[in-house]
C-alpha cells in the first residue's frame, strides 16, 4: 500500500513551478511500494513519478540515493532519473515531506517469474554493479550482516509464537552464517532489494529497475544472492536451478564472478534469506491484526534458508 | 486503498488480445477508490483505466453502470468511456473478477475546494442529469431513503459508543426526514457520490467526472443535496453559502430547478447528510482497530446534518 501523504492541488502547482517540466495534466496515487508515497504525475512535458519520503527513510541519506540514480542513469542504466529543479536541486520539500520527481519508466513487473526473466535480471544486475563503480560516495548497509543480530534481538521475545523454537534455530543459523561470512569479496554499490516488483519488462525485454532506497555499499555477490532468493524459488519453495543458472550465466557475460565469489554463494544466499526472514519476522510481530497491509510470511524465508543450508557449493546454483 | 486483486502479466496480455487497443506499455495499481481494484494501463494505443470489480459491487448491476457511462459519453459528458472488446462486450473477466477497461481522463481532483470549483461542479451535475434523461434502464437507489432505516438498524447495538445517545438522535432525525421526504420531484439518473475525489480539474476547468458505481435512478435534486454536503462545508464544518450559491446558480444555468425542488432543498440535504453518516457509522463500527484503511468519522455528517436541520428554506443555501 502507499500514499500516506496527501498533496493539495495548490501545493502541487506551486511545487511544479520550481521545475521546467510544464504544468500538471494528471496526478494519481500509486498503490505500490510500502515505504514512501508515490504518485504518477503527468505534465504537459511528459510522465513522471513524484515520491514523498515517509518516516522510514532517513532524510540525510536521500542525497546518496538520488545521486546514485543520477549516476546510474548517466551510465545508461534504465532506472528512475531524478529531475532537477530550476535551481539544480533534485531533493525538495512538498506537503511537509522531502520529495523528488523522477522520470517514468515503461514496463510491467512480472507477477509470475519465468525462466526468460532471469537472464535479463542477471545481466542488468551486473550492469548496475559495473555502472556504480565510479560513484564515489558510499552507504553502509544497515540491513547487512552486522545488522542481523540486532534485528533478531528485536523479535527475540515473541518470535517463537510464529514457529516453535524459531529463535533458537535462527540463533544457530546466524552464528554459522556470520562465522562463514566472506570479508574479501569485490565490493561496490548494490541494489539489495531487486525483487520482481522492482524490475519492469516490456515485450519480454527488461525495461527498467526501480526502488533504490535499500541500495548500499556491500559485497556485489551478496546482491546476486538476494536475486537468487527473489527470482529462483517456485511458489512451492522448490529451487529452480534452471532459473539460477540463467541468472548467473547472464550476470557473468557482463561481470565474471571470481572463484571466491562462486565459493561463497551458499553462505551469501543463506545471509540473504535470513535478512528477509528477520525483517519480515519483525514486521509480522509488529503489524496489528486486521491491518489492511499485507503481512509477508517470514517462514517463506525459513524454507529458502533451509535449502541454502544444504547447498555444499556453487553447484547447487547451477555453476 | 485499492488494488485487492493482482493481475499476472500473462493474464493481462491475454486479456488485451481481446481488444483493439495495442499491447501493454505500463501497468500500475492506483491507490484511490475503495470499492474496486483500479490500474492505470498504458498501451501502444494510449492510456486507460482497468477496473476489477470486487465483492461490494453486485455483478448483475455492472451492465447498467457501464451502459450509463457509454450513454453519457455519447452525450458529451467527460466521463470514463467503456472500451469494448472485439466481440463488442465491455464487461469481461480477468483474474477471477468481472473487469472493464475505460478511457483515461486527464485532471487532478481538488484536495481543497475553492469557490471557483463549485460553479463548474453544479453545471456538470446538471449536464449529467440532462444527458441521462434518455438512458432508459433504471436502477433503484439502495442507499436512498428506503435504505436508511435498515442501515441505522445495523448500527443500533453499538452506535452510542461513537457519541452518547446517537442512535436515539438519529431515530428522531430520520423519522422527521422520511416524513417530510418529497415524492413528486423530477427524477432521473443521479451520480449520488459526486465528492471532490470524483471530479477532475485541469487549469481550473472541470475535465471529468468519475466513479459512477453509486449511480442510480432517484430525485435529481437529491444529487444536488449530496454535492452541497460534499463541496460547501469548510474544514471547521461551517457552511459556505457563497460556494452553495455558486453551485446552485451554475446548475440552474443548465437545468432550472422547479419551485418544489427549491422548497425541498433543506430536507434533501438532511437526507444526504444522514445517508453518508449512516454508511460511515457502519464502516466505523465494523473496521478493525489499527486497519490501514482510513475510517471516515461519521460525526462529521452529524455536524452537517445539524446545519441542515436549522435550514428553514432554500434561502439557507443562497437561493
Amino acid at each position: 500500500m502507499a500514499v500516506y501523504t496527501e498533496v493539495t492541488d495548490d501545493a502541487l502547482t506551486a511545487f511544479l513551478a520550481d521545475y521546467d517540466i510544464g504544468s500538471v495534466v494528471a496526478f494519481r496515487g500509486i498503490a505500490e511500494g510500502v515505504e514512501n508515497s508515490n504518485y504518477s504525475l503527468r505534465t504537459t512535458a511528459g510522465d513522471f513519478i513524484l515520491t514523498l519520503y515517509e518516516k522510514r527513510v532517513d532524510p540525510t541519506e536521500l542525497p546518496w540515493f538520488l545521486g546514485l540514480m543520477d549516476h546510474l542513469a548517466r551510465r545508461g542504466i534504465a532506472c528512475p532519473t531524478p529531475v532537477h529543479g530550476r535551481d539544480g536541486a533534485a531533493l525538495r520539500r512538498l506537503a511537509g515531506r522531502h520529495a523528488a520527481i523522477t522520470t517514468f519508466l515503461p514496463g510491467v513487473w512480472p507477477r509470475r517469474v519465468r525462466i526468460g526473466h532471469c537472464g535479463p535480471v542477471g545481466a542488468a544486475l551486473a550492469g548496475l554493479h559495473l555502472a556504480g563503480a565510479d560513484y564515489a560516495p558510499t552507504r553502509t548497509n544497515a540491513l547487512g550482516p552486522h545488522g542481523w543480530r540486532p534485528l533478531l534481538d528485536r523479535s527475540r521475545d515473541r518470535g517463537d509464537a510464529v514457529q516453535p523454537n524459531l529463535i533458537a534455530d535462527l540463533d544457530t543459523a546466524l552464528t554459522h552464517i556470520l562465522a562463514a561470512w566472506p570479508a574479501e569479496l569485490p565490493r561496490g554499490h548494490i541494489h539489495a532489494d531487486l525483487f520482481p516488483d522492482n524490475v519492469f519488462f516490456l515485450n519480454d525485454h527488461l525495461s527498467g529497475l526501480i526502488d533504490f532506497y535499500f541500495a548500499a555499499t556491500d559485497l556485489l555477490a551478496y546482491d546476486i544472492a538476494v536475486c537468487l532468493n527473489a527470482w529462483c524459488f517456485e511458489p512451492d519453495f522448490s529451487f529452480n536451478v534452471t532459473k539460477s543458472r540463467a541468472l548467473l550465466a547472464a550476470y557473468q557475460t557482463v561481470r565474471p564472478l571470481t572463484a571466491a565469489e562462486m565459493a561463497a554463494l551458499p553462505v551469501l544466499c543463506q545471509g540473504a534469506a535470513i535478512r528477509f526472514l528477520l525483517t519480515r519476522l519483525y514486521d509480522w510481530l509488529n503489524t496489528p491484526d486486521g491491518a489492511m497491509v499485507t503481512r509477508k510470511d517470514p517462514l517463506e524465508y525459513w524454507r529458502r534458508l533451509r535449502f541454502h543450508l544444504t547447498a555444499r557449493d556453487a553447484g547447487a546454483y547451477g555453476l
